[in-house]
């Protein structure tokens, strides 16, 4: 490819609309173009790095013998009928109708196209296990978009779907899968990826991990433990505390807290610590607006997917009217109507002897409430957010961190969710009907990209790994107005190419300060100059887009010292 | 790949719904399953020779300069305001809203989106010519869907969009491309695969290209000199007669014609020729209901889309009403009310001194009627259907056969009516802005496949061209359950695809019939069968798919054997 040739503009200024990086980068760059809210074309360098994902994706796909399908990405209503999914997933799912108006989404993931289709494939058990795959567009209705390729409504995803006969078949066919993501990822140049528990959310299922690119600019929050090996999301991350110094019973006394409404204002006016007062955090479920209380110690806060997913409900903060008996900032366990509100008590305040709560009436707080003896036996639920500085769930030690990331790959293990709902059955050893259980596993191409450019950057462009870079090797011709750096550039361009080099060329009649500043934009890990003063002494000036080398190398020499480094890079990306 | 493993079962019996045979075999062979009208998820075959599809035509569209981009699949509908087109197009054209209510359409065409693009990107002079294409899902609400992959609603393709600042300049491009296209099918294994001059439809523009399939069950017909170069789409095939033996005129006579209402009967009541009648065919606007009578010599047909572009307004054919003051069955030129009804004359009506035309009333005809000279001076059009043995319009020769054929391609000169109407422009050497014209290019791989299989099958299964083949060989292990065949077969199955070889292999415990039966529904154009019979012998049974070829072969020799056969059939594709 030429410079001169190639469809987009560069810019040196940011874009005013871009907060994140790397989206900044790649509209600077010409990668991308918005079309709509999340919505973008892709410009040949961000499609030529998309399609050195894909063949990434595919090979490692292949090599845990996926099958590679296609399936529609306008789907029947009816197969998401028969999951439930039609009513169960909201406004992200794009519901439209036909010329003779039947209904139909946009497929946003293929579970049921994808037992729609193994359901007449695969009726023998000696047909399992199988994988397939596809790479496809996909639309959801993100409320949300942002960051350019990081979060966007439509994209390009690597989906899969794996069938088992047996729990101990899906776990190990996880388990290959979950080594197969980690050497996409590897091999996509992604240097700071780790997989994490997740919450399966709408996908349904039990066990779930989601790959992770730790950055600041990652809307997902992730607890690692830096004893041990846990690592988790947030949403899927057991809170632990330890009240054992707590254990300390006082009597139940009521108290006038007059106008402290809140944990801070009430603890400091009774002198008593937060991790000692029980916070009342109050939704409403989406369905009917009824009540949900979920008591927390006062020092943690609820963890709204937590609590999404122990209640099995869609929620929201709650408005509290008078009509519902509750009293705003002074809410306690004892006497709520619980006919009428759901109330739960997070894990936090088991062992706690004392406790101050709210009084459920105006400016009145208890101290003193232990809720065995002054409100019952309760089932204690994991509601809570875990903490910098939390007790790991795994090694128990106070050692959690917390930190942001950008998910770039996600497996579950969905167990019989689908194939029970749509009726998928095979006959087993035994001619009795059994369902399949199954493993998904997702991979973002234009995220992945898109992640890559947000970890390896610095200001003047992205800084591709040789792997995803749109062109491998950039040779930047100065004053190729003149015949000699014109004429050498030209033989290294054809030479460079002809070995198997992914190359471009900018033979622009135009100045060094363009010419470098739009290669930094390119990204190429190598660079070529040729220019007349380096010429002059038979040289070419060859560097790396990380800085590491500048060297000279002779004219002659210079495709050698290029394959070298080419296969050098590569297996650089290889080693952890 | 195993069989033992390939997802998807193959059938012998020809499905009841499948009037098309590749569209049988197709289902019968496991490689599409339906999941919608006209749509359809690829199974592991399907997606294979697609993907070989796809890598022809990426590797052709780049020879000619192409940059692959990536255009979304869901487009906002002010894109397609922009053009006019979210009118103009009918209910092929799927709308939808998100879920802030935004008007948004599933891509058909990207016409729309390539200028979007390239507005952006191309505002001077020196950026042109460019093209760009992409490979992508598109979904057309098709009322006829059939034929399993022939016509579809769903469809993956590839469309490119070439921009240039001369007519000269597409022109020179649009060759280019024709060549191109004409690789593509070559290398496809497209054996009868023409080009035809074609009606541009709703695409817009004046020069465009069909290229067809020949097969009888082809929805397209298509006219071809036998004695010139002449191929047309029958849409957009000039109607030529000779009428120069017709030229005698008679007295104007109204004749009583009782009951008499068709062609046939007036003419044979009168003693007069077909073609010295004079039939009408009448339609009516959609927009309006509005009548519009087309006259047409009484040997001919109107073709219904020459006669639609001709008036530029769509039509369907009319019902006519007692309050429309048109006498069905003897409708003639002489007065009819030009005021509330279109009448159009075709040229094949010119030059003929006396016709049998309809008077208007009921139960009369007029004899002897001269258009000139009874009705005006008139401005002929072109709206009749070209028939065998017709008037080539290129040689003048009586030389027009009629064939039918299957699209797989299509190439358009579309000049400015994009860059206009979405106000896209480029400053030229002078500094003036100028409006870009366009051309664009599409070909649908999921045709392309049935297409092929359509054109080279046999009543057990596709014979697949090497070049799509889902795998260039299928290795059919006899008695697999016998340690010495399995052996060899595996062999064999390792050192042919260490080789390079996409080899399928039958290891399953099953009869020689189903062995065989299976493997002539994949279609691999190299079979090599491993018996015990054989074996004895040394020898491994090597036959191709198409017949030409069945042989022993040493075992020893097997990999060479086959290793030359494949570059022979890659080469015999190649060869015209």
């Amino acid at each position: 490819m030429r410079m001169s040739e190639l469809l987009g503009e560069r810019y040196k200024e940011k874009p005013a609309d871009c907060t994140i990086e790397s989206h900044a980068l790649m509209v600077r760059g010409g990668y991308i173009k918005q079309v709509n809210t999340g919505v973008y074309t892709l410009l040949p360098p961000a499609r030529r790095i998309t399609q050195k994902i894909e063949r990434i994706i595919r090979e490692e796909m292949d090599a845990i013998d996926g099958q590679e399908v296609l399936f529609p990405v306008v789907l029947p209503a009816d197969l998401w009928k028969e999951s439930g999914r039609f009513t169960s997933v909201g406004k992200e799912l794009v519901r439209l109708t036909d010329r003779w108006g039947a209904d139909m989404v946009l497929g946003m993931t293929h579970e049921e196209a994808a037992v729609h289709l193994a359901r007449d494939a695969a009726k023998s058990y000696a047909k399992y296990p199988f994988m397939i795959y596809q790479i496809q567009t996909k639309f959801r209705d993100e409320p949300r978009a942002r960051g350019g390729l990081i979060r966007v409504r439509e994209f390009t995803m690597k989906d899969a779907y794996s069938f088992h006969t047996t729990q101990a078949d899906l776990e190990a066919y996880y388990q290959r899968c979950y080594v197969a993501y980690e050497r996409i990822f590897q091999r996509a140049g992604c240097k700071n990826v780790i997989a994490v528990l997740s919450d399966s959310g709408m996908m349904g299922g039990r066990v779930s991990h989601e790959f992770m690119l730790l950055t600041a600019i990652g809307e997902d929050t992730l607890v690692i433990c830096d004893n041990c090996d846990f690592k988790a999301n947030i949403e899927a991350c057991a809170s632990v505390v330890d009240n054992s110094a707590l254990g300390t019973t006082e009597a139940l006394t009521l108290v006038p807290t007059p106008e402290m409404a809140t944990i801070e204002e009430v603890a400091g006016y009774l002198h008593k610590p937060h991790n000692t007062t029980c916070k009342a955090v109050v939704y409403q479920r989406n369905s009917d607006d009824s009540y949900v209380i979920a008591f927390v110690r006062g020092d943690l806060e609820v963890h709204e997917t937590k609590l999404r997913n122990t209640i099995g409900a869609e929620i929201h903060p709650a408005v509290i009217t008078p009509e519902s008996g509750i009293v705003a900032g002074f809410i306690g366990p004892k006497g709520l109507d619980t006919k009428k509100i759901t109330v739960l008590f997070d894990r936090s305040l088991e062992g706690i002897g004392a406790l101050v709560c709210g009084a459920n009436q105006q400016d009145y707080h208890y101290t003193g409430f232990n809720i065995e003896r002054d409100y019952g036996k309760v089932s204690y639920v994991d509601v809570a957010r875990a903490i910098p500085g939390g007790i790991c769930p795994v090694c128990g030690k106070s050692t959690l961190t917390i930190s942001n990331g950008i998910e770039v790959g996600n497996i579950f293990q969905l167990g019989d969710k689908y194939t029970k709902s749509m009726n998928m059955q095979y006959l087993d050893e035994n001619g009795q009907l059994q369902y399949p259980i199954m493993g998904c596993y997702g991979i973002g191409v234009g995220r992945l990209a898109a992640s890559v450019c947000e970890e390896s950057h610095d200001d003047y462009g992205p800084i591709w790994p040789i792997s995803l870079a749109p062109w491998e090797a950039q040779i930047c011709v100065l004053r190729a107005d003149q015949e000699e750096p014109k004429r050498v550039g030209e033989e290294l361009y054809a030479a460079l190419q002809k070995a198997g080099v992914d190359t471009i060329i900018d033979d622009r009649p135009v100045s060094a300060g363009v010419v470098f500043s739009e290669a930094d934009l390119i990204g190429a890990p190598i660079r070529l100059t040729v220019s007349p003063r380096n010429l002059a002494d038979g040289m070419i000036e060859l560097t790396t887009r990380d800085k590491r080398i500048k060297k000279q190398v002779p004219v002659a020499e210079t495709l050698s010292t290029v394959l070298a480094l080419k296969a050098q890079l590569f297996a650089e990306i290889m080693e952890k």
